[in-house]
């Protein structure tokens, strides 16, 4: 039996038929049709299922189910909310399987990233896997034997808004000095243009044309692989904040492998042997033999069609 | 056949022959040396055991093992790392077995504690869990569904070594800003007495008779009750970093109860109160109809001893 993951963006939504070995046999992409009725984004996906099917050439009851990855919370097979989409209380799980006659399941896209890369990815073979994802924010889920702790009401993970520095910087969700607050890709773009406005001399500047609001994660990047002092230091003080919130990670859970996910894990092997080389010395259980293996999260964005199911 | 169980704590010990109801039946306390060879303290844990035998009237034979529970990381037999008593790699299990002829099994003392609370304690029924021991040291334990989440080398649940406030206070584990360093009761007992010596007005300098070094938790507690504005100072301080750590330990867990035990437990419905009405508004989620119940610890120091064994 095949199974159908789906993972439902607020800009691109991408399929793919999944076989028993956790393989994308078939895929397919489309844009996420924005402000209109929850039925039609049903249909556009129950669409996606039948053409994938006949993509490989089977019939739908090659399928034993339907998992779709939904950027917000979910309760069962009703959408609770999620913004980016405009589901507010959606009970969408019946409305793609009412179009498909399979069972449809839903799950947080976050978790479903995180559950694909534990079955599939950086974490198989894992009892305790953290991922950790650096992106716009910085979010992350926890899964334990199988299973994604999700808390009393379905909202752990929430380790962007672990304060690593009380009265700190401001964060988005109103607090002060929250790990998102230093560490997404968005707080790396806004230290580097503080740190431009600072350092007329910076590389950052001559790159930017001298306009720090253009200073994005890909002009910072390249001004430190150029050897740019001030981006240096920049990198320096971000790693710093990064390495309390994964030892903070590691302290309290000690899972056996922490992944980072996200834009910023695009930097790959820059940031992850940093990260290596400052958290191992910091950590509660430095003496210990067995230590938390951080890995760069592998699967991309097939681990939310992964996850999904 | 009883049991014994031994909570060994950075200042006391306690022990207690626990019978098949799991019920104490005798108990004794003792100090806890400092600075010593770990073999003089596992004599002074043999003679304790030695001597509750005689309290009850039974020979050694009558004991099936001996729990002990250490304030640090264990392996196995092995205390890998316990700062507040100075042991790194001792084979304490071994040391404490050759005096008394029993098998030992060592636990880390806030899992212990921890499963005594979530057995018959504050965290009966709960399907997560999580305690948060703040005494000499600050520590912790997660539990869902059951077990105790010890993650891959057993140190888990360190909360007392969560970063707070990077570049913060020094800890005693070597590092900057740990919650332990803010929150443990001699975190506490420490502000206290920088405030007296800042503040000469202060009734905890009448109270320790202008020494400082005089003053502790309950000479604190004293002042802060009595109204004195330099105290209330200090605890509202202590309350603002004890929140950070309790709100991310919600965030990113979301048990069902947290309970707080050790020492400072002890001043229960002040800080339980005060605690309840900082997280509530902090929390991420925060409109959720669902939150963490939080309480205090109800078993004291007998969850330690049971949960020893």
């Amino acid at each position: 039996m095949y199974k159908v993951g789906i993972d439902l963006g607020g800009t691109n939504t991408a399929g793919g038929i999944i076989d028993e070995k956790n393989e994308i046999i078939e895929r397919e992409n489309l844009l996420t049709r924005h402000g209109c009725d929850p039925e039609l984004i049903a249909a556009d996906l129950a669409r996606m299922v039948f053409r994938l099917a006949a993509k490989v050439n089977v019939s739908m009851s090659a399928f034993d189910k339907i998992g779709i990855g939904i950027p917000g919370s979910v309760e069962g097979g009703i959408v609770k909310d999620a913004n980016n989409i405009g589901f507010y209380d959606v009970p969408f799980a019946g409305m793609v399987a009412a179009r498909t006659g399979l069972p449809v399941s839903l799950i947080n896209d976050s978790n479903a990233a995180a559950r694909g890369e534990y079955v599939a990815g950086s974490g198989k073979g894992a009892r305790s896997f953290f991922m950790l994802t650096l992106g716009t924010g910085v979010g992350g889920a926890y899964i334990y034997k199988g299973d994604i702790v999700e808390g009393c009401n379905m909202a752990a993970g929430e380790v962007g808004h672990m304060v690593i520095r009380v009265d700190g910087r401001h964060c988005s969700c109103g607090r002060r000095g929250c790990l998102e607050a230093y560490c997404s890709g968005t707080a790396l773009a806004t230290r580097a243009r503080e740190a431009a406005i600072t350092n007329q001399y910076s590389l950052l500047n001559k790159l930017s044309e001298n306009n720090p609001s253009a200073i994005d994660g890909k002009l910072f990047y390249k001004a430190l692989m150029a050897g740019d002092k001030t981006s240096s230091q920049v990198f320096d003080e971000y790693m710093k904040d990064l390495t309390a919130g994964v030892v903070n990670i590691i302290n309290l859970l000690q899972p056996d492998v922490l992944a980072i996910g996200g834009g910023m894990s695009g930097v790959g092997s820059t940031l992850l042997n940093e990260l290596i080389k400052r958290v191992q010395p910091e950590v509660f259980s430095l003496h210990s033999d067995t230590q938390t293996s951080i890995r760069i999260a592998s699967l991309g964005n097939e681990a939310g069609i992964i996850g999904a199911v």
